[in-house]
């Protein structure tokens, strides 16, 4: 495939074999993300790699018992009030289960952390869909920056002073039937373009 | 080029040939840029894609004009001072004179509007490196989202209600000898990866 078509052909992937993935294809996945471009060429996104299955365990079930502390209020982005509403019904798998979860963290003082982090991610997904390997953006952990007990959770794995979670990528095989990714292109019918003459 | 290399060796590229960027190249850029993944599916990205010279260059004349206008202050992110240091002595191109700059829009009350967004310009920036194009990408008109001046004369190119700039890209071809972008990488020294065992 070229490069338009691995770009076109990604799609978000929420159900993942348990099988770690091979190292050459997690390097390189990595090594995609680590060249994607920083502010100023400040490279500050910190990749933290839990492929540990007890430590995604954990760190879904705190997910859930924390969401289901929250409440869902009007105008809360509807993922949120998804997250909350399933972890209150006490099921709720963050990660969706995939055996790879690469958490971004960057520091919270610098303007560009967001942007930064997500030119990261979108390398990962573009290089994993390169790979056949499925992925999806996470935000929960993002949300959950200002949860003592996430933050604590989290502060064993050796997230540096100032850094705060900007988003995260769950990676793996897709259980699908010939274990690859749906390559159907979703249509882009919004990402609106106006041509200036 | 495979993927990985494409993703590895694109760098920014700061001086254009003045040529215009042919369609199907520009097309396929954009097109790689809409088919990012977004929150929810939302696409509510747009791309305004300006070409025409007499608009940049008055653009640049504005932004050179507003930047001079503002104060640097201690603890400012280096690239702003270094914008308002430059437009001070009345020289300043903020799009590097590229002959096409595509300007990314959201809305401002939507909280993954410049996760989008960075995720549409990474998606610019990796397809024109697989076409040997080169792109930068631009804070400056995110950086005057409060000023009037900007606001209004971007308001005459279609901005939606709502929508604000969240980053943008310049675009064409490098301006080398052999018109193509210089691909050597640039090591990574950080972006840091943790594993954890």
């Amino acid at each position: 495939m070229n490069t338009l078509e691995i770009i076109k052909t990604r799609r978000s992937t929420r159900k993942f074999k348990p099988n770690a993935i091979e190292s050459e294809d997690l390097n390189q996945i990595i090594e995609a993300g680590r060249y994607a471009p920083s502010g100023g060429n400040s490279q500050t996104s910190h990749f933290i790699v839990i492929q540990n299955k007890e430590v995604l365990d954990q760190l879904a079930q705190l997910v859930c018992q924390e969401f289901a502390k929250m409440e869902i209020v009007e105008g809360m982005y509807k993922s949120m009030a998804s997250s909350i509403y399933q972890s209150k019904n006490g099921n709720y798998r963050f990660h969706y289960n995939a055996p790879c979860l690469i958490v971004m963290f960057n520091q919270e003082s610098y303007s560009n952390n967001i942007a930064d982090v997500s030119c990261c991610l979108e390398n990962m997904m573009i290089m994993a869909s390169a790979k056949d390997l499925g992925s999806v953006w996470i935000n929960q952990l993002k949300w959950l920056n200002e949860n003592p007990v996430i933050v604590d959770y989290l502060s064993q794995f050796g997230v540096e002073k100032g850094e705060k979670v900007y988003g995260a990528l769950a990676l793996g095989y897709p259980d699908t039937e010939d274990g690859k990714p749906n390559r159907t292109p979703l249509p882009r019918t919004g990402n609106k373009v106006t041509f200036v003459s």
